[in-house]
């Protein structure tokens, strides 16, 4: 089984130590991981650099048959947006989709947080933001639709609150992922 | 042919009424427009309210044939992750995919001022955050996988400097998006 490892952790200057970290974790499961920037020898020639990134990325996981995401909050109260693309593009192939978060707290408290009081009740009870856009919630991890495909593909969302500088490294939520993502296999 | 209206206006007070402007907008072009909270008789019964919405949302997306998305940033430098997710499977199904941002400015140039100077630059000379994570800075519209979908499936990206009170119901970058599909219909 091969599992594409979707994550910012592409954007860290250690990236190729996180790569192999994960990919350790899964040949222990008899697995094989694929992280973004291994080498696409697949996909179709660009004419960028980034569209050339993007469509080695698309046939990862095309040649995948399963994802596990990072959905630490990056930069926001949400996941970094190319993660929850790829989550989205994977759960329409029909394979598992699972994810793990390293923050405290969940989507309707971290938007609050970010809004810092900018917040007001609607006659439903409803939070609206200034924008006069409802604030989520459900209680959820992220937008309900990054938790909602994760468990309609069977698949599970870990949390752990790690601690802040330890956010984009700590690994235990992933390692979890690849555990249930072997007993699905069974 | 069916079009699937993503992006964060459900959660507006007055999304009917931008539902009913992109329908409207649709049905010139002969086209259909779905809008996520429209009823969707097809989709399975969950046990919970979100989950009910996420599958409604999934039975809706399959049931189109193309995607219009919102990308305007949604309180922070990137696309409603939700949509961001809704872009990415409907580009996994193979089906046009276009959006539209009412944002100035770029990925880059939006990160670079929500980090507030609390960025320096590697050896490389990438822009790097306190975090060590890496700035993007192709010069798109947002991460390059949202990007790239659209570029990959024929779509196009209309991004227009609309003023911040106007972010929200400004069409004019979504009736373009309508007028490119019916030209790629052809």
């Amino acid at each position: 089984m091969r599992v594409y490892l979707a994550g910012p952790e592409v954007f860290l200057a250690d990236r190729d130590d996180i790569a192999a970290a994960k990919k350790a974790t899964c040949a222990e499961y008899g697995m094989i991981g694929v992280f973004p920037t291994d080498p696409a020898p697949g996909a179709l020639p660009a004419d960028t650099d980034w569209m050339q990134i993007y469509l080695g990325n698309e046939a990862h996981i095309r040649g995948c048959d399963a994802l596990i995401a990072n959905l630490t909050p990056f930069r926001c109260a949400s996941a970094d947006p190319g993660t929850a693309y790829e989550l989205g593009f994977m759960r329409a192939l029909g394979r598992p989709v699972l994810g793990y978060s390293n923050a405290a707290g969940n989507f309707t408290t971290r938007n609050l947080a970010l809004l810092s009081g900018a917040v007001h009740r609607r006659a439903s009870g409803a939070w609206e933001d200034a924008n006069g856009m409802e604030v989520e919630d459900f209680g959820l991890t992220d937008n309900l639709m990054l938790d909602g495909g994760i468990t309609a593909s069977g698949g599970v969302l870990v949390v752990n609150h790690i601690a802040e500088a330890a956010h984009w490294h700590d690994l235990m939520g992933f390692s979890r992922c690849v555990a249930h993502l072997a007993g699905m296999k069974r």
